[in-house]
């Protein structure tokens, strides 16, 4: 401390009567230090969004490439089912007052409703709402995680798994991704990595940043490194069931025989509604490995701010039992298509694209049927500044020359 | 640890050769502990009420006493606009996607001049939104200690401060309040807990559970305190101008000089939705005490998992603006009357009514004028159960016996 303290005797009225108290030390000035928790709190995706001084060009609309916000460009709305789902609940009156902490019974019964499968049977119990992901996240490291401890994170991954550990004072451990074999999990690095101090696995599947699916084989051999060490893992599973048509998502909680699993969801990518703050943690322990007492931490951690508001908690059950199926389909088949191959009637495919982009301007992107996404193409990032910004204006003019509007009806596949 | 480790080599295979990989320490079998956060985190109020098994009477409709939920009972409904003002949130498709981590810029201002007095301007720099009053005191203390520091907090008071201070390992002082005197704060106790580690000072005002309201000469007495010793105060005004007609509330941040204030609020008394979680913490800081650091350190942890439903941010410029006076005045007339005297014609007051109880049932209640609550009477609950049984029975008969139902029009006082 720098400030000058003193011992002093503090004379002091009261009702009439003069009394001394026994005040130790006093300080001086004021000199308030925000805490080592605040210090050591680092969102660098929130941090660097917002605290940017952004003034778009009143003349260009404003193009937000930043973060996976799918409500940005106004093209990609919830269903209207979701929303009057809401105005119901409203309209009700009945999703006013507190909820319990870990969420309405019949809307922990929707959710485990909707994720239950034969394989790994799902009840209310199994299952406490939260504020948005990032809560449910937050609550599994912290019943997991004391600060001596250490917990295995994906590179490249989601860097809120840092940024909660890092707050919370839990060693973050840094497993490798593998670019050339589809972003699965080096499994030697990750085992390499495990040691005593252990106690929770982070599997991001489908992978953010990564958009990787992980095959069924992959996720049993992440499995028995989980078993073969006993680590509990968080199954962060926000983007579950979003796959292009063809692929097969499996969570976790589904293939796991004795590893429990703390599996965090939401509304927020597959409803498009990420601002909702609509979370949730599904418990799959089938072993009884968790036993009682990570169930009841949980429902304490969940006592200390409460967690969704209750009038989404409330539209929750009809949110999940009556979302038409189309409108899941046509938010997965939007998402895949990167090039709107469509509209460069030129051209058969992204290969074709991008090497006839080559051709004309001399800028070469990686097709991303390299990556089985076709009609996508990748490009990276870390080139200097100026060369970037090239790159990007030659590849506006190579649209602009190539681009054909569609017909209005777009959907008839016929025209 | 209990479970025996082992050093052993992992034989793997990959991509068709055999790997070895160097594990250290191997688990053998499961043994999942909570973290010590979790098993420190006790929330009474919250635990014992979702934690009771209730089998309400199927004869007898369920009256719960329990919680401070003012929607329990459905007499206490929001206003009609607050309700609109969610419903065209949600219709608008604007709040559907992520707020900056401190919440929309416009709600913020709408909070900003809500509170904002001569003596203590604010702009929209000086409010951080929040999922509820309890994230507004859970940041508000998160910021301005460490674990080595110590809290004050009132006593008798509300239990989420020694909640979540004891959940991240940060000491309580219970500082007395004063029955005798309208629970004004002992200020000599308080001074007398002041150490060199005391980073925060918590005031609740109005008081929860007293249901006191300060004057204006005790605040100022409580931040002379404050304000000698250089300790930042964590004022709590959920129930902020909830007071009696006649009554006045004045907010810490308009009296203070010196002393900065964190001044915790929201959307759930006042305007009787607690489940929405719709909070503020207000950043008062006239003498520029906290600086940058603290403005920051707040910053950062509003990232940590972002704060309220978006919906309930859109509507709040709507709900604070446009919300009329005539609803707020209507909740405080109705909450003034304990005993609904207009039902009681035989008796004057709260006095005569109690006198009377005497008399009748042998059951002695203080009236509330004795703390300046006319038509209110205080029970104790310190009573053995089967005494308390056969007092509310007792009760309940005398209120039989007395009670003449109002004209339907129970407003028009000409009747």
């Amino acid at each position: 401390m720098n400030e000058k303290d003193v011992y002093e005797n503090c004379v002091y009225k009261k009702n009439g009567s003069i009394n001394i108290a026994k005040l130790k030390i006093r300080k001086l000035r004021w000199n308030i230090r925000a805490s080592e928790m605040s210090r050591n709190t680092l969102n660098p995706i929130r941090e660097i969004v917002d605290g940017m001084k952004l003034s778009p060009n009143p003349d260009k609309p404003m193009i937000a490439l930043s973060i996976g916000d799918p409500t940005v460009f106004r093209n990609l709305p919830t269903d209207e089912r979701v929303l009057q789902a809401m105005k119901d609940a409203i309209d009700s009156q009945q999703y006013n007052g507190y909820a319990p902490s870990v969420g309405y019974l019949q809307s922990r019964e929707a959710v485990a409703n909707f994720y239950s499968c034969p394989e790994s049977p799902l009840e209310a119990k199994d299952v406490i709402l939260t504020s948005g992901c990032s809560q449910a996240i937050e609550l599994a490291i912290s019943v997991l995680c004391n600060k001596e401890n250490n917990i295995l994170v994906p590179c490249p991954g989601f860097s809120l798994y840092k940024t909660l550990a890092d707050s919370l004072g839990i060693q973050v451990k840094l497993y490798n991704l593998q670019p050339e074999q589809s972003w699965e999990i080096n499994l030697q690095h990750l085992e390499s990595l495990i040691d005593e101090k252990t106690t929770c696995l982070i599997v991001n599947n489908p992978s953010n940043p990564c958009g990787s699916v992980y095959s069924k084989d992959h996720l049993l051999q992440i499995l028995s490194v989980a078993s073969r060490h006993c680590i509990p893992i968080l199954a962060d599973e926000i983007y579950g069931d979003m796959v292009f048509p063809g692929c097969s998502f499996y969570s976790l909680g589904s293939l796991s025989g004795d590893v429990p699993i703390l599996s965090c969801g939401g509304l927020a990518k597959r409803w498009l509604v990420p601002g909702w703050r609509m979370g949730w943690i599904i418990i799959h322990d089938r072993n009884q490995a968790f036993g009682t007492e990570i169930r009841e931490g949980l429902v304490k951690l969940s006592q200390r701010i409460l967690g969704a508001c209750t009038i989404v908690q409330g539209a929750l059950v009809d949110i999940l039992n009556n979302t038409p199926d189309e409108f899941y389909c046509s938010t997965n088949n939007f998402l895949k298509v990167g090039i709107e191959i469509e509209n460069f009637p030129e051209f058969k495919n992204d290969v074709d694209f991008t090497e006839r982009l080559v051709t004309e301007q001399s800028v070469f992107c990686l097709p991303a049927m390299a990556f089985e996404y076709p009609n996508f193409f990748r490009i990276v990032v870390t080139v200097p500044e100026e060369v970037m910004v090239e790159a990007c204006r030659r590849i506006q003019e190579f649209c602009q020359q190539h681009y054909r509007p569609c017909s209005p009806d777009g959907n008839d596949l016929d025209q």
